[in-house]
């Protein structure tokens, strides 16, 4: 084995730095389509995330045209307005003023999927918890979203889809998992705080109230 | 809003280089416990970690205890054992030869839960895709993953264990998630390629293979 150098202090800040100032990005997308080779890196940086048995699940489909996309965000709308119905009073307004996706605003869009029954890693490290395949495609998305930001490209998750209508638009086969739906592009700028925090959704909670040390104890309970 | 400023190429190059240069590591693990305020940091950078509605449903056990150590590692020899048990001939003798944790050998380990039924977020983002909650869980392990890499800390995910006994070793109650259990801690050194790959058990496959565009193609099937 040959050993890698170690990160030097300005590497290791770059890294906390990526890590603190991700955001989940609905608006400001440039109407600026990003170029193919800077999509590839993004790309393979997902595809370098751990993948359980090295079996690399993650498939990924690159959605840039209109009419797809235009597809895809009445699928959003529909979803939005069922969810809107659960809340009520002050909660609904607060919620129909938050801005969910960018799906339209962004030139390009990420549908993120795994491929589970994969035979490659020959099962190893899924016969107690088979979940550890989609968790891998999981990572390699979030690996994606902090090179984004390194690239001044802002990532955001749209969960709120129908993955039924959805699977049928994009043509996804039946033996793959859909895991995300993303809009991403270059942007205006990063907010320094999480949208859903800047318009009054929901408040961080303290990093203490989520730590227990040997067992879990019931005081870490936020 | 206040835009972030955008990142140097020296920091842009020091997130491809963490995402690179990450690996799953169970050898090589030194015996010297990290200090309170580097597994602080690690845990800091899980727990901002995205999450759907800001619901931070994360929680952590930070496990030191060398008899808990020791109960977990036994739930690990019995798993693998059966593990062993589904491969035969020279495949038998591979996996066998693999080092597939390092619990005893690094001086934590950290399990990792999700709270998914936890109310926060109000269901926002979680109503067509409620599987958001965990995916978010695992992004704040691959989060953990890369700081760690940054600090010289080597991570290792274990999933060869019985998710039952695991819970009762560590008193995780009902309404909590298993996600993850990981070994960490200083090591040795960092190999430049994957453990799976240096032993033979499976070779990593070309990035071009899993990307399909605007719908998808069957040609992405490596």
């Amino acid at each position: 084995m040959n050993p890698a150098p170690s990160f030097t202090e300005a590497e290791r800040k770059a890294v906390y730095r990526v890590i603190a100032e991700r955001r989940d990005v609905r608006r400001g997308f440039l109407n600026a389509p990003l170029p193919d080779d800077l999509i590839g890196r993004l790309l393979a940086a997902a595809h370098s995330a751990p993948s359980v048995g090295l079996m690399q699940p993650s498939r990924f489909i690159v959605v840039r045209d209109a009419g797809i996309r235009e597809a895809v965000h009445q699928i959003f709308e529909a979803a939005n307005r069922r969810a809107l119905d659960n809340y009520n009073g002050e909660q609904a307004e607060r919620y129909s003023r938050l801005k969910l996706e960018g799906i339209l605003e962004a030139p390009q869009n990420l549908c993120v999927l795994c491929d589970r029954e994969n035979e490659r890693g020959h099962q190893l490290g899924r016969q107690t918890m088979p979940e550890t395949a989609v968790y891998s495609t999981v990572c390699a998305i979030q690996n994606f979203w902090l090179a984004a930001r390194s690239e001044g490209v802002g990532v955001g998750w749209v969960s709120i889809l129908d993955p039924v209508k959805l699977r049928k638009v994009l043509n996804i086969p039946s033996h793959l998992m859909l895991v995300a739906y993303l809009c991403f592009g270059y942007v205006e700028g990063f907010a320094s705080e999480p949208d859903l925090e800047r318009f009054g959704w929901e408040r961080r909670i303290d990093l203490k109230t989520v730590i227990s040390y040997d067992r879990y104890s019931e005081e870490c309970a936020p």
